[in-house]
């Protein structure tokens, strides 16, 4: 039988950590939307980037956000951890540079399968690459295994 | 390098009915929130079935959800779809006893590995699980390929 069990902080932050895709779900007007973003765990944030759109012009006129990421083994069990946070730019230019290259490094690290497919059709555009982190307010985690 | 291209609306909707995962936003009081969950496409509506608990409370006060699957493959290609729907309960009463059979038996083809250790703690629990579909309003897909 398959058992769900409430995972404790240490552990969701573990997942967090070796994440390197998470859900990320913002909301208008009542309207949740959900998309896939590449991610990384820098110090107590999540942090990612995106090129301008739907989701950056949500979550600029909405910061709460919620993210999510799990992991499926080969057979019932899996884990999924909810964190709940708020979206902060980390604009290109002056005062935030330190943290913008640290969370470029940082993504460019964990995310690299994905950073260069992303950057080349930014820099063809001309747009920037906008990178944000979100600064977590609560995390949950629930797994499940295996029992008797 | 990677280009990334719309769905059309065949695209979009084939890879929902491939899809026995999707992860499912909510929102309260513009306070997003996602999960992953077990889904099935049932005509035009996408099903799904849930335990009782804070997704389930948050969908009933507020009927908008998104609903969101994607499939990565081992290059840098992958495809993601989005659907704007709204909940609705497949309640256990009269009325209801064809859609709700239907959803279930849909359910448990396509989510067999997830279905019986879904319902065996609900079981005991001696809470029904609960069977709802999403009706889709508007639906979106992306997907990034190898390009020149």
């Amino acid at each position: 039988m398959t058992v769900i069990l409430e995972m404790d902080r240490t552990e969701c932050l573990a997942l967090l950590e070796s994440a390197q895709l998470g859900r990320l779900a913002c909301a208008r007007d009542g309207q949740p939307y959900v998309v896939p973003v590449s991610m990384a765990v820098m110090g107590e944030d999540i942090v990612g980037f995106s090129l301008e759109g739907q989701k950056v012009e949500w979550m600029r006129a909405n910061p709460k956000v919620c993210i999510q990421v799990d992991e499926f083994d080969k057979g019932r069990g899996w884990r999924s951890v909810v964190a709940y946070g708020r979206f902060e730019e980390l604009p290109d230019r002056i005062g935030w540079k330190v943290e913008r290259e640290k969370a470029r490094s940082v993504l460019a690290q964990s995310a690299e399968w994905w950073l260069p497919g992303g950057l080349k059709p930014v820099a063809k555009s001309r747009t920037s690459p906008l990178f944000f982190r979100i600064v977590i307010d609560e995390i949950t985690g629930r797994r499940a295994q295996q029992g008797d």
